[in-house]
């Protein structure tokens, strides 16, 4: 598989066979007060409990694991701060190669923790995309380091997808399959997979009201990136790539949007009756169901992730006026 | 098994089997990061992610199944009003009986919720434990129903003890297994089983120092109630009964105690490491290891119950002065 090339279905499959030493096969979780509490029988992909806390450890280990050994010596880079950049770390330690993340200065101490934590190497930049970019091109250059794309990269699209053959294998097919969207590289996967394994179940994304660019994108069909994505849901702030919109207009049946408050009440919902510590961006489906966005009878939702700053749960904070 | 015997390893295993149908079989989980803060390689027994929230589910399906068909259209009744309220009332919903909870007036709103959301019948009394006792033995004269005691039952600790038949078959034998005291029925049940499925690991309780009845039974053979225990491990404040003393006295290897400081610590540690939401009594283990009362290479680790208020969590609240 070439950068540039669309991932397939074969991808996935060669995906999960090389990532598998690397990550955890994550339970399936349900609960009945739960299921009561959306309206539909939901069962929960819980990639809150993968390693580094997030399915992104999927993706960035395929994409590791999948250079050859000249390429895997002079490193990897990214310049996301989020959960990719702590998964992309994890999995250069792994391998034993340098793993170069820039970060604008003053990202949260939290993030610079997790990365650090996993021995990833941090370059800092001035806090715009242009310099993040900028830098990180720099560091390429300079280095002969990999540069992974936490969703635009056909390795890690195909890593994500993974999850959903995991999913096939541990409930018998639902009617609707629930996943976050920031960038897409989660939906695209998770779309490319059911199509085969799944091919009657509608493969739904969802997002932020305040982060819709890939809801407008995708019934658009053309790239409408948001200037000022204003949203809790810290992951999802991401837009689509062509890439990505490709994927999803070819494989996935909707993408809808939810309310902040939507997504504060899923939180502690999934805190209080699963008895999980998510993050925002993962609370994102389970409010599509609370908002009654999604129908459907039997559900299978991806929790993407549980890094969240446990000195600041929403719910918690005083309101602002 | 009469409701004078001390149950026996036998009992354990027909209690697995009783309850299997009305029972999850919980996750055995572990991170790394959480290893190397506690200095040992453990792995948790993820009993928050029981029904109800609580392992507190085995011993009162075991005792409600284990009814005969003419004692059980009776009902069952206790006088608890924690973890074992919820528990009683969900296993006897699963067999169409009644379920009468005795719970003081002035009982938190969350715990006379689960109860009601399973249907339980909750009959107030006044806030003494003399008082409760008196309620629920004239309900029991009123009404026939069988009195389920949160674990000075055989029937109780058996179930209680499939906890350790299921961790025998997830995982090796570790050097110890570590589970909160607060009457001592999971503390007998695990020891029970142990000592027949894992006969060389080390069984240890784990108590707060604010409410060390058990310890300090433990270590002088003879019941020593505290009058009035301090700990914010809620679950945690009975005290062991003959038998439990009896049983703990033959079967378990220690008991330590830890601070309410390592307990917040604990909790916390689990929360964010982890990504499990736990109540403080489940992380008093946790607090065991990280305050260094217990020196083990491999450790399994009980964590308990998940029912916790999400409004109070303990590292939020100013401290107090």
């Amino acid at each position: 598989m070439d950068a540039n090339d669309d991932p397939e279905f074969g991808d996935i499959e060669s995906a999960a066979e090389r990532i598998a030493p690397y990550v955890a096969r994550t339970p399936l979780l349900a609960s009945p007060e739960l299921s009561r509490a959306l309206g539909c029988s939901a069962e929960f992909k819980c990639e809150s409990l993968q390693a580094a806390g997030a399915f992104k450890s999927r993706g960035a280990c395929n994409a590791v694991f999948a250079l050859d050994d000249a390429q895997a010596a002079r490193g990897v880079a990214t310049h996301s701060s989020g959960n990719h950049a702590a998964a992309l770390a994890r999995a250069a330690r792994l391998r034993g190669i340098p793993a170069y993340i820039v970060m604008p200065r003053g990202a949260p101490r939290i993030k610079r923790a997790a990365v650090e934590g996993f021995g990833g190497r941090i370059e800092e930049c001035e806090p715009t995309l242009a310099a993040r970019e900028a830098a990180a091109a720099a560091l390429v250059a300079a280095s002969g380091a990999t540069l992974v794309h936490p969703y635009d990269d056909p390795r890690v699209i195909a890593g994500q997808g993974t999850i959903l053959v995991e999913l096939a294998a541990q409930t018998a097919a639902p009617d609707a399959v629930l996943v976050p969207v920031g960038g897409g590289g989660l939906l695209s996967g998770t779309a490319l997979a059911a199509r085969r394994l799944w091919p009657g179940v509608r493969v739904i994304g969802a997002e932020p009201a305040g982060a819709d660019d890939a809801a407008r994108s995708f019934a658009s069909g053309r790239l409408e990136p948001q200037p000022a994505p204003r949203t809790l849901a810290d992951g999802l702030r991401g837009a689509l790539s062509a890439r990505t919109l490709r994927l999803a207009r070819a494989h996935v049946d909707d993408i809808v949007t939810v309310s902040e408050e939507g997504i504060v009440a899923a939180m502690r919902l999934v805190f209080d009756r699963l008895k999980l510590v998510i993050e925002p961006s993962a609370a994102v489906p389970v409010a599509a169901l609370l908002e009654g966005r999604v129908r459907a009878g039997r559900v299978a939702v991806v929790l993407s992730g549980g890094n969240v700053d446990l000195d600041a749960l929403p719910w918690q904070s005083a309101p602002l006026r």
